[in-house]
């Protein structure tokens, strides 16, 4: 049987320096990390960029399902996509939780191991936080500090007509990902001896549990000397991060359903839910692809990089915001995509 | 009646420009606020500092007796108090915020105005977040975005021996509006028609309910030209924060119990609830007042402020941390001095 420690055995104090002990500082930034009032870092003329996000037990996630190594690796790396959001580089983060007595000291560790793994594979530096009860659940806030060279940083507002736009990675899968493992949780309610078979769902169950940050593409970026004119994470589902780009940046758009990345194994797994995967990628969050425009000139410098793709372009305002299906139909895009097409 | 609106007519997108649309950014450092994946900001080969706290309701507030536009003005300033206590200047906060239904419109923009209020006060700029739904309870994260000249910031683990203790202000009085607020809530839930009295505790109901950080002191250090050798602010009362600097200094310390600061308001309160004023100063948290150390030589240039009390001194680890009565009488400091002391 597994080792149960009870929180309170520690100490809020003791609690802290169980969790940090191990941490290995990777960042020449960093001046001073956990054990202050406060961190300081120093970015060297660099301009400093944040990023928070707040995550809750029941509205977030789902630890009937959720790994709590899992949930801490996601954690982190839903902030670092929007620090690559704005092709900027992830350095630090600070954490804080909210825990209930039901947790124990094993179980905050497997989630801490998931942070610092996390951690370990972006080279981001946890430099603070801060440790509270809770009275109902787990509650997680984390903030995200990086860096950027004055003025690269790339906004959602700075789109240009007859910008083509772009995206990385495949679409939809965290959200099947995520129909998947609630359909599992309904049949374990409803007889606990029946034994999940995800064999067949490993893709689209490893988009919703441990999705990765596009650092690789910033990168390439980077490489192929190309600034996006707009950029912004794909966590609500390309509907409503394409219609941010088009609102913020006053401009219209239209996208080609035939272009939009689909896996393989997503097709498969949303035919066998009876889901048009179209509509999956469409308002399926999760996918923390990255979502931009580039300049028409270039076009070239991409075309060769098999991790993006080019679904559409933008248009007059007054052209709306439009996708061109296979069949050749034309349809407003709507941040309820998913019912508008679910319904077609 | 004061109007209510559901939070879900606007949605989450229209809460958040309803919440943010009267934003004037105040530094010159803010590049990108709100509206875009990560904030930007400049701090033109300054060093950042970075803290973070997260305040549950029914862990760390309770709103029987703590009106929202209050909460919101104590939780901007607990932040700002860990920033000023590094010897560095607050510029930015971002705000993540879980709510649940039973909060309408109206009572967020009470809370908004407190926030917008501490942010006009110490000139910060608001420049993000998150908002979510909670399940139970109103949950808020705060992290405060600070800058200090190279290297001038002040940490815990630097105190040498002989270095005079300094706080700011006076303690316990926090601890002392909070007794009396859980009293009234009390008789309150007993008997509705009981009105509180509240004219006699002004102070100390000030003091828990609107706290202040302490950016005086900081600009005070900077015109006087003294640097701290350590500094924290005394957010869980002074016993445990004396220990920290301590431990994180590998040194002992003498308290004298007539050195500490208790306003005259304070006492009157104490005795009416029969508790010993020290007792609330070394253990009675949220005052935050600075705790600082400076070295005997800086000590002629702050004897005329006020603002600030020398109430002892470093000593060699091996003295140990000991407080001396006003009856003469030594006892060791505890982290639960409360309990120590209450039980004389």
């Amino acid at each position: 049987m597994a080792e149960r420690t009870e929180i309170s055995s520690l100490g809020e104090f003791g609690l802290i320096d169980h969790l940090t002990k191990n941490i290995e500082l990777k960042n020449a930034s960093t001046i001073v990390g956990i054990g202050d009032d406060a961190a300081v870092i120093d970015h060297f003329g660099k301009q400093t960029v944040i990023t928070t996000d707040l995550l809750i037990e029941g509205v977030h996630f789902d630890l009937a399902y959720t790994p709590l190594k899992h949930l801490g690796y996601k954690s982190v790396v839903a902030n670092l996509s929007d620090v690559y959001a704005m092709n900027a580089t992830p350095t630090h983060i600070v954490l804080s939780i909210g825990i209930s007595n039901r947790f124990s000291i094993e179980a905050l560790d497997e989630f801490y191991e998931g942070i610092y793994a996390a951690c370990e594979k972006y080279d981001i530096d946890l430099i603070g936080g801060d440790t509270s009860s809770s009275q109902k659940g787990f509650i997680i806030s984390i903030t995200a500090i990086g860096e950027v060279a004055p003025d690269k940083f790339v906004k959602r507002n700075t789109a240009k007509k007859g910008d083509l736009i772009c995206c990385s990675g495949d679409l939809g899968a965290a959200y099947l990902g995520l129909v998947f493992l609630e359909r599992e949780k309904k049949i374990f309610l409803e007889n606990p001896n029946v034994k999940p078979d995800l064999e067949g769902e490993k893709y689209v169950i490893g988009r919703i549990l441990k999705p990765e940050a596009r650092k690789d593409i910033i990168d390439f970026f980077s490489d192929a000397e190309i600034t996006p004119t707009s950029m912004m994470d794909i966590s609500d589902g390309l509907s409503s991060e394409i219609l941010h780009i088009c609102k913020q940046s006053e401009l219209g758009c239209i996208l080609y359903e035939d272009k939009i990345p689909i896996a393989e194994e997503t097709r498969k797994a949303a035919f066998k839910f009876e889901l048009d995967p179209t509509a999956c990628a469409l308002s399926g969050g999760e996918d923390y692809e990255l979502l931009f425009t580039i300049a028409q000139a270039d076009h070239e410098k991409l075309v060769l990089n098999e991790q993006i793709s080019v679904i559409g372009y933008m248009t007059e305002p007054e052209n709306g915001k439009k996708i061109i299906t296979k069949g050749g139909n034309t349809f407003d895009i709507t941040a309820q995509g998913w019912n508008a097409f679910a319904s077609k």
